[in-house]
């Protein structure tokens, strides 16, 4: 029976994978005029995945092995897969074939049309659009009535057994730490961030980064990095896992730190256990747990002083011009300047979860019907305004600068990036206490302690485990904002000589 | 009911095109550690698609559209949809579906297995996997027995009515009159090509090739041109055709050609009546008719003086070092030279068929059980040295220079390449019968009228009508090699001084 699930999860699987295969071209090398077919296609195989999933054979293989799954340790791989399967299946059972085939047609849509709109400032060309999407949201949601918040159901397909108000109180006590600390940099002389808004010859950028993730650990004969409007990394198999990325000419920051970024969630991927290949238990456990790694590398490792005082001195090889009259002190405070920004991806780790929760805030108000869709720019200015004291120029940089309302749900999108950097705290204070020489480790270049302790740790786990369960395992408590704040006010301190 | 036929065939095709994604990722941008995940989606794929073109349901609402079809003059698009879609059904229902995913899953490795053993000149590493395809290829051909030829099933899929008896004499009636102009023209003095054998930018060949093809009328809003170590073309819709290229720094025809040579297939697509999309009335007809186009754009056009008159200029701009002292008609013969060659891609018009006709017939020599799979290389090299008079110093500019075994059914993958030049000069005596100042068009460089006329009386109609109903709209008689014949002689007369 186990190998009937199996084998039946593995064709399930399959035609997800190639699912992310055809997003994947769309976002990299789709010509113009492919998108409608493209879009079918999708939708084809979105129905017929979403049809296998829903089963009804595969709802009564999984009741046949709930003795099975009782007679073992629940943290079994065999009782894991029954369980996490199970709660998948009946995920899944709630949303009508037709709606999810309709959506993925839609959404493929959307994305096309987002995609020419916002290097236009367009937003109003895609309101009928987006309040399809809206529409589409709070439908999905409707299916899981009763709900707490009607934002639950979609929060819990990203970040499995989190909660509107969870989320909500969580966020408030880190606002509650970050906004005195913010308010404190910015009452200090900015960081001069003009070494790296230089002329920088991308092809050497690139090359740069893919230096670095191969230090890292990420590897390349099983994965690779291309180019896309905006970066993100999919998945195709443990053995095939894809980033991308995008250059600036101006901004050494751009491509380096999307690439650090995205390899992060690509080490987590490429690091599951192959045997969970095919079934459940394969892939990133959750939202937050994938971004706690991404930033990781990006920000906690990708960004400290330890690691540029190996990478430093060979960027400055490779820009001599640029760098080579800038001492690693000023390189270090440009690369962690903090700032009003407009674009959370380019966001500092101070602001950056400000910019977070107001995209959390207005897709609960959009779905609360609190606001309509015609009058997201005015709320996002308006909330950019009180909350960052900055107003974008245009939508480009305002409400259309992220892809993710405009290829998928309202709702459920965005919780994620916070609750990763909460995690990526909770994670690190204890990869620390395992490795007192950490800082030692990367500042000699040295990073397969840290990879390695958190293959052994977290990335082979897979799915097996939720973020809740992984956090009592690792850290044996439960979500904290503690060393997280912990962590920005030890960096952050002396980088800006705040008392 | 037409309407749940085309429901039926939209999504049978959309499965069968994401396959073609799946096996264009593989080609050009697959990481190597990917590989075996991609066999098990796309042997996934194969066996879905392959269950819903053999469903029983599609079977009947044929049968109960046999009266509507009936109804019907022969050359309406629906009589003409009901019509391939039974033919292709009854084809499909003979292969059971297990039989098809696992040959998927075989070729697919094979494919990869290919990548790595040519450029290690590895044939024995080979030997295994090939008999193996060579028992799935007489197990296909079994499928449909009785047959008059164990390859004529396998020629079928390809080259629909066509059989190996008939083949073998129409290609022996075209050896006829090659072997005497090719023993004419190597009696001669080689053309002198060294102006083409010079260091020549990648980046400017791959320039130029995509000038070219924009000219001929390639829409790069609906494709796109990749890097592949075989060229191809592969469709995913009307609007999304894409080929692939390899280029050397050292030779300026690789490139070129095999860029002209795959456009010709992409146009040939990108011409269908897009009301024919998702049915089985879309696509190009027969490989032979596929072929027909690629050589017209490739050699018709592309190696005539007349499109040299007016592009020769301009790659003289491009490459000044290398060209700026080289007259026209030094590199017109440069890029028509004759010889004794190894590499079938590269071969001259001329010796090209003879490739063809060595592969032909080893095709049939494995399938009847005359050859066995470890004797090939000796058996391609003998044929080599009769047919060519020379000997390829290794495997890999022999028996593994062509994917096509590798990746798929040992039988019925050549005949289409000569079948397929016969048919171009059939055609293109048309074409120039209907506009006999096409010389002069091309020579200004307007290649809109050929491709209007190709447009309207072959690219529009897809796969509505078989290669001969079409020779027969056309050309108003059968296949025939006196065209094709009189091209060459025409052509090639003049260019060696041949009395």
């Amino acid at each position: 029976m186990l190998a009937d699930l199996k084998l039946r999860l593995a064709e399930i699987d399959d035609l997800n994978r190639v699912g992310a295969i055809l997003g994947w071209d769309q976002s990299t090398y789709l010509p113009s005029g492919g998108g409608a077919a493209r879009g079918r296609q999708s939708a084809t195989l979105a129905r017929i995945a979403q049809e296998k999933a829903t089963d009804k054979g595969l709802g009564r293989l999984l009741d046949d092995l709930a003795p099975y799954e009782a007679s073992l340790p629940a943290d079994h791989d065999d009782a894991a897969l029954i369980r996490v399967a199970r709660r998948n299946y009946l995920k899944a059972i709630k949303l009508p074939v037709e709606f999810v085939g309709e959506f993925q047609e839609h959404a493929s849509a959307m994305y096309m049309r987002w995609m020419a709109a916002r290097p236009a400032n367009d937003f109003a060309s895609l309101v009928p659009g987006l309040e399809r999407t809206l529409d589409f949201s709070r439908r999905a949601a409707e299916y899981f009535a009763p709900y707490e918040h009607i934002a639950d159901p979609l929060i819990d397909y990203a970040d499995q057994g989190m909660k509107a108000r969870g989320i909500r109180a969580v966020f408030a006590e880190l606002r509650a730490g970050l906004a005195p600390l913010a308010a404190a940099i910015l009452s200090r002389p900015p960081a001069d961030d003009s070494c790296i808004k230089q002329p920088f010859d991308t092809d050497k950028q690139l090359a740069f980064g893919k230096t670095i993730i191969e230090a890292y650990g990420f590897d390349f004969s099983r994965g690779r990095q291309d180019f896309a409007p905006h970066p993100f990394c999919t998945t195709f198999s443990v053995d095939d896992v894809r980033i991308t990325t995008r250059v600036k000419p101006n901004d050494l920051t751009e491509a380096l730190f999307s690439t650090l970024h995205e390899a992060g969630h690509a080490m987590y991927e490429q690091g599951g256990n192959p045997a969970y290949e095919g079934t459940s238990l394969q892939g990133g456990t959750s939202a937050g747990v994938h971004e706690s790694q991404s930033r990781t590398w990006e920000n906690i490792v990708g960004r400290s002083r330890a690691m540029w005082i190996h990478f430093y001195p060979r960027l400055q090889a490779v820009f001599p011009a640029q760098l080579g009259d800038v001492p690693l002190d000023v390189f270090h405070r440009a690369i962690n300047k903090v700032e009003r920004s407009l674009i959370r991806t380019d966001a500092d780790e101070v602001t950056y979860n400000l910019h977070v929760m107001i995209r959390f805030d207005l897709e609960l108000d959009l779905l609360e019907g609190k606001l309509a869709v015609r009058d997201l720019p005015q709320a996002w200015n308006a909330r950019y305004a009180s909350d960052l004291g900055i107003t974008a120029p245009d939508d480009r940089d305002g409400c259309l600068q992220d892809m993710h309302w405009y290829a998928g749900l309202i709702g459920g999108a965005f919780q994620g990036y916070t609750l990763g950097n909460i995690i990526s705290g909770q994670f690190m204070a204890a990869a620390r206490a395992a490795m007192p020489d950490l800082d030692a480790q990367i500042a000699s270049g040295h990073f397969a302690g840290l990879h390695g302790w958190l293959r052994e740790n977290l990335y082979q786990h897979a799915s097996k485990y939720t973020a809740n369960e992984l956090l009592q395992r690792i850290t044996g408590g439960p979500l904290s904002v503690g060393p997280y704040l912990a962590y920005l006010r030890g960096k952050y301190s002396p980088l800006f000589d705040l008392s």
